[in-house]
């Protein structure tokens, strides 16, 4: 493990956790993290991957749990940038990937319009690996040539609500941190057109030992997993390619991978990207 | 580096190496390619990665270029459940992600439906990464707040042609392997209803030394591709968080980050990812 902190000064390293499963961080970015004099870290950004920093490293949690805000994202770009000035090796570090719904666009812009050199390291996203921990690719040949990606957050009324039509017309959506809100986002989806017998899924801790997968006709899958207990984080996929889905062979119907009827929660073996 | 080779029998490893730069594969991935016995490679797939393997692994090209298949995907999806009964360790290596738009999913199909596990270990896709890497985030707090992922593989009347009005009304839409088709794929947003003037980019060879960019209107975006002699492979994204992407500053106009005036081609300091 090399040992040295990385010495350049006004420069913030943005670095993608991936989705869960420490080993699914890039080599460059741990090799980041084994160099680092601070790290700021998040929620969402597995633990572990604080331990490969060195003894000297700096840890400061910045993230958000339980809906309560540890630091504002004003107080986070502030802090960067002041540490910036005095450290070097500064690190901030993300769940999945810095630029899809984590706010790095946010950070970078504040660094960079400020004199901070930004450094982009990308993260795996859940966005698709969420998905792939079940064993459901997001485009298939004959099943889904494009995606769509949104979250759960842009329900009730928010000024900056999507268009729920046109992303539902996508072949498979993805949506991001739904859970708190899925019957909302199931009712969206229906009304704009959305047939509600559309193979759905609801992935959490994907990546994780902790997986689990619950499978549902779109309409039935908010009593699916709320009957599961589902928990945050967790990844909702709407469209034909959660037909691919892995589930348990011995609670899996002999004749197909998919099932309307009501069947138990399936949690995928071993770090649950094994099929 | 380990150098054991994988011992499981009747499994094959489904891993991405990532957008290009050999260090953006994950520490999984790589793990596993060092442990490899064979591995069956892309074209995009970084050649570099191939020396991370132990001396005795087989290499085994299964690639696409200059329009030739080197092996058909039956025949790759043939060769991997072959290997997988007489070889441990078989690792099939594909550019990017293997479930975004690489077939994956159809190589796992194929495997599993013969009793052969899969494991799949996901890459970093350009459908995020490539923008990452000129400085743009596909979402963006005020600009973007969903996206959209396609390829350009899918225009001239495809059977499968995607739904170009639903797409295009995506905050951000990224279209892969688009180069070769962008004057169509031009016509067929503006024929959608994207407004000719929105913000698009061409990154080609994103993430490499060789990295380059077009940043400019999208109904001018072919003919400034065009003149600057970009070659695949190359992605394209369309949206207003074009805006935020980062061109030389000596090229770059003072008051603004983006131009509709033609420009010189920007070409990405160092690894490409450095603001």
């Amino acid at each position: 493990m090399p040992t040295n902190i990385l010495t350049a000064t006004h420069t913030v390293y943005l670095v993608g956790a991936g989705p869960g499963d420490p080993d699914l961080i890039t080599v460059k970015g741990r090799d980041i993290l084994r160099r680092a004099g601070v790290v700021v870290y998040d929620a969402l950004a597995n633990p572990a991957l604080l331990a490969e920093t060195p003894p000297t490293a700096e840890l400061v949690y910045a993230g958000k749990r339980a809906g309560r805000h540890a630091l504002s994202q004003d107080e986070i770009n502030e802090l960067l940038f002041q540490l910036a000035q005095k450290h070097a090796g500064v690190v901030r570090l993300k769940g999945g990937d810095p630029f899809v719904f984590g706010r790095g666009g946010e950070e970078l812009a504040y660094l960079r319009a400020r004199g901070v050199r930004v450094e982009v390291v990308p993260g795996i996203s859940s966005a698709v690996a969420a998905a792939a921990a079940a064993g459901v690719p997001v485009t298939h040949r004959g099943l889904s040539n494009n995606f769509a990606v949104v979250t759960g957050h842009q329900v009730d009324g928010a000024v900056d609500e999507p268009n729920w039509r046109a992303l539902t017309a996508a072949d498979t959506l993805v949506i991001m941190m739904g859970l708190g809100a899925i019957e909302r986002v199931v009712e969206r989806l229906i009304a704009a057109g959305r047939d509600q017998a559309t193979p759905a899924m609801v992935i959490s801790a994907a990546t994780l030992p902790e997986q689990a997968v619950v499978v549902a006709p779109l309409a039935e899958l908010p009593a699916r997993v709320a009957a599961a207990g589902l928990r945050s984080p967790a990844t909702i996929v709407v469209g034909e390619v959660v037909n691919m889905a892995e589930i348990a062979p011995a609670a899996r119907p002999a004749a197909t991978l998919w099932s309307r009827e009501p069947g138990p929660v399936e949690a995928a073996p071993l770090s649950a990207i094994v099929f």
